[in-house]
């Protein structure tokens, strides 16, 4: 006996890479555990339109390896209201299904929290690659928004190294600076600015003189958009050192894309299928994620409300390693 | 008997991949052929330094593959004065150097010119990601820089399929729209920007509203820095077409960085052995390039007095398959 | 007035990376023409068994960068006698279908110049990773087929280096050494052994020995598959220089996939528009290409007929470069 | 007061993508605590040779994103005697060396056990990309060798859906089926083969025909080469499954090179600067590693006489993803 016999996947808010890997998993393991399984079109703009439709096997082949969702994802203005809410948990009861996977970032798990609310059993994976979602080690797709921060690092270094030029990278992360965090250590970014640390670009622009001074042939500074523009921290760089031109690159949605690295795969095929077995369970309300690489399922609401450490020995070691 | 004994190579100007190919090309090319062969650091300012120094077969293993410059580049007011160019001339002439090979742009050639004006025989390789050098097919670089906005491009298409949006890349160009050109056609962007065609952004926005009603997912506007920035463009896009917000990517030196493609590596090594063997052969003062394929060296002059002509077949096919 | 009304599209043979553009191309030319256009599934098997369907704008949307192919492909014994290729002919005739666009390889104009003479008429289109078909510069998919030979031999240097060892790679090419000449030429290989050029492994292994005396740090033997197997060179090399453990890498049905080079890309968009305004203008039985860089129609016949050359000047020139 | 003054590292056994970032993160971390720092060139035996040189910030600069090791690996039969273990402690000693660090595999960790039991302290770091250390979550280079595997699959993807065909791919892992697993379940693969789960040639034929019955238009199978040869396995399914012909793709030596991953680059930063800080401390014998993402040390005896466990779970997920 399975808690859940019928169950609905979704994709909500921003895109991010191996989302289509988690809709895969939901989809295989839900069929394997003898569920019937749906998509959901769109999110919850989908929802409240009933555009759902039956998934089996072959419908989620060959999409594990691309970027963006099959399932598409929109804004939703109707669903924050709790007539929306009403609507779409509605919508599902008619259609049989008990069980909903919300694949998403901090708005899209209080959706699903709202469902909740009205009867409808759901779990939450998340799915964004700002990596600003606490109780997870990781997000789906921070992995592969890091790689590709990282891939751009590599291209300029070769260009700087020929000009001894510093270049300024403004990278995602409204409120979390984990993208600059990590790509910065594995880069080996001089200076990191990120929402979570105090910074000084006096201090930062004197470090680069020093820098060039003792030999260093580029000078990398990262900027979590949190922070401010790339540009306007090139425009501060240039008065305090005109020898040393910075140039701007601002990834953009080019984070978002492309395929994901087999460490975001592997953690969507896990989550997705952790989200089915909890339901099969009986859980319900939850968040999934791995806490020191372990599958936990936390309450949405502690989730939503608990705003992620910052990882402060990080930052440092990538301070100590630039030098 | 060649005419020249001892050759030296240089690299000056913004740096392209495919720049170490060419150098290597030269160096193996010389010692095979029994010249002594010298490089000279950071370009004309290098050589006004007599910071040169005699390169052998193993000085140049291992950077075929490498991005940027193994030489570095750099400006240099001094040598655009005769005196300075006098003064280059002395200094190779004391080290009984007596051809220059001399990888760059527009800026470098002309430096070439001067040169062989002060009795040392010069060759021009065309190193730029621009292709705006006339009397060849491309510029070393050209390929790979194309490949790197193509690839962007490419991740930018999942996360804009997502969210049914638009986006706009602002690529390099100021007086050439070659990249623009061809990463629009081979990534099928449905407006390319080029300094050489005049375009209207009512109409733009116009072509990208029908398009989306038509069913098209995402719409790629491909801008070249010479017609302006991308926020630009942006911002009259967004007020034409409020639904669908444009999202801005600026490549900047990314495009000149990398691991330069097997084309690029190619035409490097075909153009760097191809100079050295027409030092060999007493030729001076020429460009080297390929025509329709076939290596070709043309006047220096002729090639920095000569605007190359734009492709408007090509970039009328661009917008004919880009429906 | 145009010499056709209805075309179809197919791809036959083994797939290669920029058949999806080439599709792209034919698709959206010809309707931009006013034609309109089918798509057959699985090559001349799809055509015996009727497996033909309009296409439109939207069916070749977002395939530009797709490696295989959506018509997919397939082997046909039935094709290859003159009753099958009758039945073909009337098929196509009851649709009212009057042109077909073939891409493939030799096999595949083979029986496209069979349908010509069954009174439809017929361009082809070089889709194949050999560049073994003579008439045209380049083959579609070959620029990329390559990219990933260098590609991987790019990560062999990384760990050779490390331990002073020699690689053999075997790549593609039965009749053709094109791959193995232009991916050696562009990753710096000692030794290229291709179906062209005799040689004799105990020369290559002396070569060997004497690199890594002279300070070289690792030796690459890049091998087309038309010499012989990988394994085989290594057991020779490694019985002559058993200090150097060869280690050997078959690429294998790799080098037909990926995302095309930009390169591929508009290779194949220039061929595919091409082809269908040439069919338009009533020219038929005839092999697109380009030469010397300029779009040209050679009459299959001759194309099948003419084996491709080999470019020893290229092969001297890596050699030369490779010291 | 640090435990020690003067530090070496070295880098022994087959080399990993991250070696270098390892190496980067030990020179630095040391320098900024205050020590000095080493290099040993070629592993043991540029100890036993007393290729030991200093190194400073600009030496471990332009590094991190290298495959490879800079310092080089190589074998020594001499270091696995008593006697060249206590040369090797007397070289150190008279350089004042009292601690190394060594990066590498197994036999690398045999080692540095041997030098503590003579008087130097050691610690040692897993670079390998095999994932066959116990007592870490994963090795350095692990995380790059299996995006290599992956990213070969997705060529092959798109050739076999075109052609309806299966591909066997052979990688790493002669002890340790971590490569084929973890790659298994990013890529889909219906069929893992490791050294640690018997198997049924016949059973995997079988389940195959099953797949292309329902739909699955290709079909994956990975070979640990710990279990045999790819091409043995083709001979097998070629029999039982005539009609889809098993191509093979050997990836060898590629899988240990290229670009770390930002995944692989921050673990070994990581553990280069905690193994420094450990070696401070004044602990010794250890082998360094994460263990649910947290940096421990445990005892190099106990680690090389543990086999590191299999993950039934993972395996189990994989089989469970790809029907």
């Amino acid at each position: 006996m399975t808690a859940v016999k019928k169950i609905a996947v979704l994709t909500s808010g921003g895109d991010s890479q191996g989302m289509n890997a988690a809709v895969r998993a939901v989809v295989r393991s839900g069929l394997y555990f003898g569920l019937e399984v749906f998509g959901i079109q769109r999110g919850y703009q989908g929802l409240l339109n009933d555009d759902i439709f039956p998934m089996d096997l072959r419908s989620v082949g060959d999409i594990i390896q691309r970027g963006g969702t099959v399932l598409q994802s929109a804004r939703c203005l109707e669903f924050t209201t709790e007539e929306g809410q009403k609507k779409g948990a509605q919508i599902l009861r008619n259609r049989g299904i008990d069980g909903v996977v919300v694949i998403g970032g901090d708005g899209s798990y209080q959706g699903a929290n709202k469902l909740t609310k009205q009867g409808i059993k759901t779990m939450c994976l998340p799915g964004t690659i700002d990596n600003d979602i606490s109780f997870t080690d990781y997000t789906i797709g921070f992995d592969t928004a890091v790689s590709i921060v990282v891939d751009a690092i590599n291209k300029l270094r070769d260009t700087m190294s020929s000009h001894e030029r510093s270049s300024i990278v403004e990278v995602m992360g409204r409120h979390c600076g984990d993208i600059a965090l990590h790509a910065g250590l594995a880069s080996g970014a001089e200076t990191i600015l990120v929402p979570e640390v105090e910074f000084d670009l006096n201090e930062v622009s004197d470090r680069m003189k020093q820098n060039f001074k003792h030999g260093k042939r580029h000078s990398i500074i990262i900027v979590a958009e949190g922070v401010g523009k790339g540009e306007t921290v090139a425009q501060v760089i240039q008065e305090n050192c005109p020898d040393y031109e910075p140039r701007v690159t601002v990834l953009g949605h080019i984070q978002r894309g492309g395929t994901p690295t087999a460490f975001d795969r592997n953690l969507a095929s896990r989550l997705g299928d952790f989200a089915v077995r909890q339901l099969i369970e009986g859980i319900s309300d939850k968040a999934c994620g791995t806490i020191d690489g372990k599958l936990v399922a936390t309450d949405i609401d502690k989730v939503v409300n608990t705003k992620k450490d910052f990882n402060m020995e990080l930052y440092e070691l990538a301070l100590r390693l630039s030098q």
